[in-house]
């Protein structure tokens, strides 16, 4: 078996020196773009979505260097997500981690910006000559991720979860706006490796399988998270849930809550059985995922 | 020679009925993304960016139907930057070609996450099959519409736009400025034609050289109404420029930035010498982008 904090703590060291590296600091007038990008990306957070980048490449044999520029793309998109999600507009975050949100320290113009860029930044790495030699699979990514981060997938998520603000969804309802705003996302990183290793079958669609319960758990022990006042997995200060909005803790109850993440994570592991032990890390980053604590 | 009008209102509906395509009207829950989306996109722009990338396309015989997913993948991206920008904490603008802009009609949140999708789907767009049959052409076509778009582009520019508010900028950071903010998606446009028809020669770089020149003229061209009190060149209501804030006309005063302007539309149209009159249409652009009135 691998061991959880090794796993995310390579994953999140590679990660960041690509990132640091693709942002790099200018000397330019517009060098407050560059030092918002940076503080945004470069905050420590798990990881989670590269350590499944380089989990999946790993199954097909696929080079790290390749691997890590697509981990760092995703974690670009994710980031791009929490930046705006963070303005006064959104969900008026003023801390992310214990740290300023971007549009606190850098004003909100900038946060806007920054976070534009970011979404394009994802897109220029991916096509870009390194992460793929061939050209299909790099056209392939920018499919595949611009269509988990876009308005049908993390974005649409987003626009939804501020309706349903205002609206009462069903469990359905929830279901459908966690796999648009967490679960696409979660489904590129995990099926990337089979992008890259140009695998398009069985094992692919078992690692889509295996993103979209693993996606849910994720987004269940979220609602736990925060029904139970602790710090929310996606690094966000302890928040009274808003009044009305339906979660799936609110709608199933703490216990069957509990109980559907088990039982989610026990299906996503299943779904790998078709892989040997070089898919151990994505077992372990399931169980890591369902006992997480913060 | 090409008729201006004609040119305009084909490159216009042709941009159009893709753009209506690509962008349905979805029933689900998230359907008022995209009506924000149709909203700031099918607005009646002058669809000048799409026109360029239909007379660059046409230079090389390349297929219409291919050149017409990267006219309305530019537009989305240059409907992006002015859905932004009209945000509170930018520029402020509530008006937008004389209706309410994307935030005044559907909220900030909503006008944040309707940029954030256009642009997804500006990339999601060029890397699909349909817009070109070789996957290193797509591959090529993100790599340059992400940095023309990103934090060394248009992204960036518009950063320095919002520092030249507070600090005195000179005439070279006014033109870096600019050609980052306007210059490089009217680079990309004038050389996607190129992108498409596999040519990376002079040719290739005589679009280079024209697109720069051309959006120099476009941007004097919008001080010059700014400061006749003129609605702007980017469908902006009639504005006073912010105090302070240096533009080629505060700089080089009325009369030596038209004639700056006229100069640099003459060196645009020279740079197309090597082309026969197939690139008519781009010489009858740039008459225009200098003649224009609003």
């Amino acid at each position: 078996m691998s061991d959880i904090d090794a796993l995310l703590s390579e994953a999140a060291a590679l990660t960041e020196k690509t990132l640091d590296r693709l942002l790099p600091k200018p000397m330019d007038t517009e060098a407050v773009l560059y030092e918002a990008m940076r503080y945004a990306v470069l905050d420590g957070g798990k990881r989670l979505r590269p350590a499944l980048v380089l989990a999946s490449a790993k199954l097909f044999g696929v080079s790290e260097n390749c691997a890590v520029r697509v981990a760092a793309a995703v974690e670009l998109v994710h980031t791009q997500r929490l930046t705006h999600d963070d303005l006064p507009a959104l969900d008026d975050d003023e801390l992310r981690r214990g740290n300023p949100s971007v549009h606190k320290k850098f004003g909100e113009a900038t946060a806007i910006l920054a976070g534009d860029a970011l979404l394009a930044l994802a897109f220029e790495i991916l096509a870009g000559p390194e992460t793929h030699a061939d050209p299909l699979v790099r056209a392939n990514l920018v499919s595949a991720l611009s269509k988990a981060a876009g308005g049908r997938g993390m974005i649409g998520g987003q626009m939804i979860d501020i309706i349903a603000e205002t609206e009462t969804l069903d469990l359905g309802a929830v279901t459908r706006l966690q796999r648009m705003k967490t679960g696409e996302l979660f489904a590129f990183a995990c099926e990337s490796g089979a992008i890259l290793g140009r695998i398009d079958s069985a094992r692919r669609h078992a690692l889509h399988a295996y993103a979209h319960d693993l996606g849910l758990v994720f987004q269940i022990g979220s609602h736990l998270l925060d029904a139970e006042g602790r710090p929310g997995g996606e690094g966000k200060a302890a928040k009274i849930p808003t009044a009305g909005k339906e979660t799936f803790v609110t709608i199933l109850g703490k216990e069957r809550a509990h109980g559907q993440a088990a039982m989610l994570a026990d299906q996503a592991i299943r779904h790998l059985d078709i892989f040997d032990e070089r898919a151990d890390d994505l077992r372990t980053i399931a169980r890591f995922v369902l006992e997480r604590q913060s």
